[in-house]
């Protein structure tokens, strides 16, 4: 008998749908460096429409899609970019922007909801002018839902008066949109709302969409054909890509509309993962599809420890700290599946406390 | 009625078969990021085993296989690496080793072969120890076949010499092998005897073997290590990548017996070009896929005017000078499409010079 | 008649002495490129000796030392450095260390006192074997005395325990060291002691040593070897340096015994002016030569205004934000400068009391 | 008894003269980063007004000089440099461009005069809107005189020749000018004409010129603002420098006019050294004060035991190949010293010949 498993480390696990494999198959290609492969094409125009941008660039990866977005920002050398302390680019993208591209970072302190204070933002800016020992700002980045931060969402005026201190200052303003559809669903905003003020976004495929490869940069038309020579450059440009854009089509038309349940699916995880005596959520805080539990030292166990219990029942979950685990629902998660998680969570809990305890 | 094409403009254009369709279709896959995808690391170890290497790494471009390697063997600052005056990594990569890894090229002139002279790569090797104002020298890349060069091949015996020139002076060997499968069908050289001497080889799959998407890196495990590193700085690090490793394990397996075929069918057009009055073939330097087309001055036409002329009968191919066109056969290209060509060409020529002419 | 000047801006701004005039003057020089300098060698090696550290090397600036340094250390690309959030390296000198060297900044908060939290360095480290999103953490940076929190001093102790964390996770340790000499005379320690726990030290010599200009790297010899190639490569690499090593061995034995009345004239500055009405001086923060000013609310003036102000008087001082001046003394202040700035602060105080109130 | 010494490496290796230390000694200075050193200043604006530019920067060092105006033309990523491919540059600077500055280098071949063909270099320009794969060029960088061809000089046709063609593409035109004044003198052209169509140019205050240290870069304002700027990044920044640039003075108005005799007594050498049996010299390519001598093979000796043989008799010279030595003169070598150098060659090699012989 196959065991049940229920992968709830990341929304990037999920497998290609009956359908996307059948897009797949039947996708019409072309060569993408040559010329424009038509279902890239179509993909990239969508999504530019969605976000309410001029134009879109299909690459293959989140960590591309910011790093040529940073970097055509700041095309010259000497720039340097204002980010949140726990962003992903900060964090989870090799230092990237830094190392291959010469950018460099000045972090703000992310706030518990993903924030970064706008005085604090404004006092970390820098010019040309005013010394000349200092690099020359020339990006302010969000991240919009907040990875590091439990997923949580920045408001539309949030992002707006960030984007006008930008603008204040003459710089740009990105937003690594990974999961930015989340947010505009949680937040009850459309997307182009939501990304307004924003001179380019990075939107990943292949986490809550469910698409099996990619992401797509909006921007200007002008930093768009930036970003492509630089995608190049970067050996991100791909020939048949249709393949993948072929899939990420379906991934946008089908698995969309599913992401309003993820975050009902979440809300109902994290309140029953409270309600276990030793674990704590703050559910307060869930408000898509990332829930951050936290191990009660009286609990008797660990993350780690946890975490490998679960594995034994199938329930696959991401440890981020000694005590500290990382849930992500998606779309391949199904209510009994989060019903199954939460009866594994009590056993495996309640096991330990037993092993410890009588 | 649909027009016939014949496109010609490189290796790059061929569809996906029906069979690497299916392949895509039923791909087993997982995140490869977290873990492996089956059938990334099926097409990895595969090929890892064709070309006798410890292990291999799927990457997104030939650009990125090229860039990851120099960058790898060269990850110190500071670092010099000797290619030709004529490589495509000099040439048509953006120049990215050095614009985005800083890495110092020097280069050595290709001859019409597409080798460099020994003694020429030896001089230009410089020591640390030597001189405090050089660089260090820390690489020597091959490129075979050699693209800018008409498809020649390298011998084995030359890759052997410049593989001992390297080992001589505590240097790294990287063959661009883009099309090493054709230099090996074409010398009749297994392919990892071929590339014995080199730490690292780049190999195309969506080149001749007619791959939607992806090239392969191989080498030893540790450098394959840092390249899935670097990958992953770079952006090239994929999720369920098994879509495009399946279709590539299918060109693999269904399209490398067919090389041997493309580069008959490139003789047959090569001494049919030849014929025509007006253009000049160098028939003997076509020894894989690739032939290169001179346009004689008295014939009245150029490289421009004759691409346009041919495109309105459906062949299409690439103009790479003032008085020069490049062809490249593929498995998607017909004897009879051959022929059809040939006499396209036989028109288009007449044409002009009746237009000119009389 | 000739204004008083007094110039409190920084250390930076004292002339050449009579001494140092003479033995420029008398420098014997050599070609530093060619061969060696001898009044270059003799600098080098004495202040390597002071140090306690193998070799030494003479830069024309404390910018380089720094850059030069963290880019010997992290000569792989993929570096990643753990550095203070206001240290001089990562706010006042371009970003170069990124823009340049392409090496990541993490930092760290910077306490009152210029310290980080040990606790806080040890979690900022990240190993390249735990996730391959990481950079590879491979230098952490300390600043004594730290310009930017008032001239305070690390304590042996402290700078101790840092080493072993570097040491335990295979680490290096830099000090810069602009005004390391301050801190040693402050702490009553022996500057070799204090820097033990470094693998290498960037030590001023045109600040509180007052030679006109330059710094000195010191290290291992291995570590200097690199250090002397990577100067070339910036373009630091200088003839007959001698004529600037003659000042600074002149600096180094007359005015290294002169730093003790630097910190009490500092003092008794700062004691003077917490005493006038509507400025603050945390005196207790004054440790060596640097003095922050506080200019409060109620006094009607602001940081800008005074500053103007005091020029009129002929005394010079820098404004660091919009309610703090700093002021820095050096071998060419005297005590009656002290107590004739002293009164120029109070009239310029009153003065502008007087204007806004009755 | 001291034994005479006649040091003929370089240009470089000359001791400052007795003014030039009075004016060290006697030197207004200032801090040069906090304002702006009033001898710097003077020095760098009588340099700009001597070459035809609006303004001009002090730096350490020639590589320097080249580095930072490079990479200031070069300031956005992506850039290409064509240069000759036995520049200075390309050989001497560590590979500074690329290694610290992300420059992608294309090299055109130098002739034996130091040209490169115009319309080689204008075969090498690539255009952004040409093609995705390629670099953008954005300079063009000139040697004169040319120090790897013998120190002959670029006419003054022949430059504006290329500052036309880099108008026409809309790049700029760096001349690498260390010994520019040689150059001048050598052609009888105004120093300000002869590189009038350059956008910026670096000469060398430490080579024929005999200051102790530095070069002045000369350009626009806007261009000598950015490389200000960029001084400070790399750590060229330096304090009190009025003690360089004093000297510096000094060379410019004493050792410029004697440039004429070092030519003079270059041709002298070279006349007496082809005149010895063994020893070949292309007299008529000696145009200023570099000389390269080809050791016949007949004479029994190589270029590494003749040049051992004379250090004996107190003659420095420079080996640059198997059988080839490089001399240069300068200002502190007088006819007599020629004199001796040429009996010493004839003993050398007189020696080689007894010793092998008969």
């Amino acid at each position: 008998m196959v065991k049940r498993i229920v992968d709830l480390r990341s929304d990037t696990v999920t497998k290609p749908t009956e359908t996307m494999r059948a897009a797949i198959a039947d996708a019409e290609v072309g060569d993408d460096v040559l010329e424009h492969d038509p279902t890239a094409f179509q993909l990239e125009s969508e999504m530019a429409k969605i976000m309410g941008k001029e134009a879109g660039l299909f690459v293959p990866s989140g960590t591309m899609a910011n790093l040529i977005s940073v970097l055509v920002h700041c095309e010259c050398r000497g720039s340097e970019v204002i980010l949140g302390h726990n962003s992903h680019i900060h964090i989870y993208e090799n230092g990237g922007i830094s190392t291959i591209g010469g950018v460099h970072p000045r972090t703000v302190h992310n706030n518990d909801d993903g924030t970064m204070d706008i005085d604090l933002i404004e006092a970390a800016i820098r010019d040309s002018k005013e010394e000349i020992t200092f690099p020359i700002t020339r990006l302010i980045c969000l991240e919009n839902t907040h990875c590091n931060h439990g997923g949580r969402c920045l408001s539309v005026e949030y992002t707006d008066r960030v984007g006008e201190v930008a603008k204040k200052h003459g710089l740009k303003l990105h937003i690594d949109g990974a999961r930015i559809f989340n947010a505009s669903v949680a937040l009850g905003v459309p997307v182009d709302r939501l990304v307004q003020a924003a001179d380019s976004v990075s939107v990943c495929l292949s986490k809550g969409l469910g698409a099996p490869v990619g992401s797509v940069i909006v921007g200007s038309n002008s930093f768009i054909t930036k970003a492509r020579r630089l995608r190049k450059t970067l050996g991100g440009g791909m020939r048949q890509v249709g393949i993948l854009c072929a899939a990420a089509l379906v991934a946008l038309h089908e698995n969309l509309p599913k992401l309003e349940s993820d975050h009902k699916k979440a809300r109902l995880l994290a309140d029953g993962l409270d309600k276990i005596k030793g674990l704590r959520v703050d559910t307060s805080s869930v408000e898509t599809n990332i829930i951050y539990i936290e191990i009660e030292e009286f609990s008797g166990t660990t993350a780690a420890k946890l975490c490998k219990n679960l594995e034994e029942y199938g329930i696959l979950l991401m440890q981020t700290a000694l005590s500290r685990l990382r849930v992500v629902l998606h779309h391949q998660i199904s209510e009994s599946d989060v019903q199954y998680a939460l009866s594994c969570f009590q056993k495996a809990v309640n096991g330990v406390q037993n092993e410890n305890g009588n």
